[in-house]
């Protein structure tokens, strides 16, 4: 039986990535040694982070005066990290759920935040618009995908400041505007490679800015300095992010991938918008997320969510069941996600429907 | 050819360890999904997360009332994490080398910090001793093995104040007797899995008494509390961490890990004594590590390193080039590091003599 993994993370890679990973495993760039065992100084592997960072700068046309980095700790490190680095006196954060309250609760650590809006009101079903950023913050703050609740920002968002992006889980769907940012980060566990990386692009030009004396792990400079090798990066983590990246260049690239993603996306809610044993968590179309597509049992329905998972089951569909504060079911569609496996899970929700 | 690898980390690791992890990364716990795909949160991958921590406790004997935690950063985020967890007012460092001054220099971000000896003065090689550590410190800081010079220290310390120690590149070594320690700390990338893994061993009682605010991350009780899960662990890493530790009990266990490590040292510590062009790097015999085996040529014959290094090379011998801070060699002869790979080197040492 083919097997569909709709996982939210960490989530499905490309069988390219996987072979690819395995091979190296046993025996890395003919070395005859393991890539979890050879030197990170060593040429070959040098070479692999060399190469992982230009093709990040070329799939996402990242402009000059941007670093790439290769670093750990996810995005929640990341959320104490980035005020550290950025917040001088004022930030500016958009709460869009329960990754983006954590990310607001470090950097009042750090400084003073103002949270220019919330969709706590609806469980975050909705991303917040007609809000105001004040001009004299260091930056804005946004968390452009929604894992939780299936919301996504549309595109980059015109503000008068400097952004600071959690991308965790929507990073390389979509191209991005770069330049209006002065920090993009992304827990590589989604789109790029397994848990244990976390990539950050950062404009060289915003940091320093602060006055304040940065422990050296915590520092970007650090990490810009040392070509993510101040200390031992995870090699084998990012050997598996470059296979995923050049399977990307091979698949046409990241508006490839969008256009994709959008077609899957697209079936999967139109499905939800006719089944009438099905409904769609997130309202508005403009807010919903072509990543993480979220559902539940239609008014009157419920009853029958534990049936329909069971169905799931049966047909290989795995990883569907929602999160807890939603509830009903999630199918992250990421990238590495073939279109098929969206069908297969249009197919049982027609089968269910008409069994019901 | 046999290929040894003698690489000081990331470094040699079991066929066992790297079979099943090439295995696991095309089919995880026959999921059908790779161990890089699955969700952290799912029954198969927790089982690997308690087998790993159950493991660990059983083998290093761990007692009651320390918490064993799967992090990220590597030891040098312990530097920082270590003292602002437990540096209410002031601690001891013994400085043993450049990871043990990088860990005295992020203390120092934190509280008072005395530097109790150094070995600066002949290039870090050999062990401090007859030093007094203050009893009214917070903990003394130890570096058990240096890794660039060749220094080990024999034996857990007795002093009269608890221990913080960074056993990245000796822990598994040899028994360890955990009770003098607060914390114990490793970047996992020697004796037990690819880069991307911590291991952090932590005395709960020595907790929350800085009256600090700590950032969630950096925050021992924040693992402690989600069993090392609060976001997502580096999967892959715990997962080869595992079969390391399964290799480790199939083998006797840490005693019997000690006696081929002390069999193996003793053998090439031998040899470097006996043969007349080469010389160990640290002489005082107590001082000697067991896991970095550094040497140069001796003096008169300082001109024949580089055709040394090129008869190494042609006998398969890898990863021998001495840190550039001390020159000549180093042999890197961590747990799974076979006893012939040692014995090749010492052939090739002894055709070499023969030769010149």
């Amino acid at each position: 039986m083919m097997k569909h993994n709709f996982s939210a993370g960490p989530s499905v890679l490309s069988d390219f990535t996987k072979e690819e990973t395995a091979k190296a495993v046993m025996n890395f760039a003919g070395t005859g040694f393991s890539v979890m065992e050879v030197s990170h100084r060593g040429a070959e592997f040098q070479a692999v982070v060399d190469e992982t960072v230009e093709l990040i700068k070329e799939l996402l046309e990242i402009p000059e005066g941007y670093s790439v980095l290769l670093l750990q700790g996810g995005a929640s490190l990341q959320f104490y990290m980035a005020p550290l680095n950025l917040l001088a006196k004022k930030a500016a954060y958009l709460n869009t759920g329960v990754w983006a309250s954590k990310a607001l609760k470090e950097a009042k650590l750090v400084g003073e935040v103002i949270e220019v809006a919330s969709s706590k009101d609806k469980n975050y079903n909705y991303i917040p618009s007609g809000y105001e950023v004040p001009a004299d913050v260091d930056y804005f703050h946004i968390t452009t995908n929604n894992t939780i609740y299936g919301t996504e920002l549309e595109s980059d968002p015109d503000v008068n400041v400097p952004m600071v992006a959690d991308m965790s889980s929507d990073i390389f769907s979509r191209p991005i505007d770069i330049k209006k940012y002065d920090l993009i980060y992304a827990g590589a566990q989604k789109n790029l490679a397994p848990a244990g990386l976390t990539l950050v692009i950062v404009k060289d030009a915003a940091l320093g800015k602060t006055g304040r004396t940065l422990p050296t792990m915590l520092n970007y400079q650090t990490h810009i300095e040392n070509g993510s090798m101040f200390n031992t990066p995870p090699c084998i983590a990012i050997y598996a992010a470059l296979q995923t990246l050049k399977w990307y260049k091979a698949q046409g690239g990241i508006k490839e991938m969008q256009k994709k993603n959008i077609d899957k996306a697209k079936i999967l809610y139109d499905e939800l918008d006719r089944n009438r044993l099905f409904k769609a968590v997130v309202p508005n179309p403009k807010d919903r997320s072509i990543m993480n597509i979220c559902f539940v049992m239609s008014e009157g329905n419920e009853a029958l969510e534990k049936d329909f998972l069971a169905l799931a089951k049966e047909r290989g569909l795995d990883g569907l069941k929602g999160h807890r504060s939603v509830g009903g079911f999630r199918a992250s569609c990421y990238n590495a996600l073939p279109k098929e496996s969206v069908q297969a899970l249009i197919d049982a929700m027609q089968e269910f429907e008409s069994k019901h």
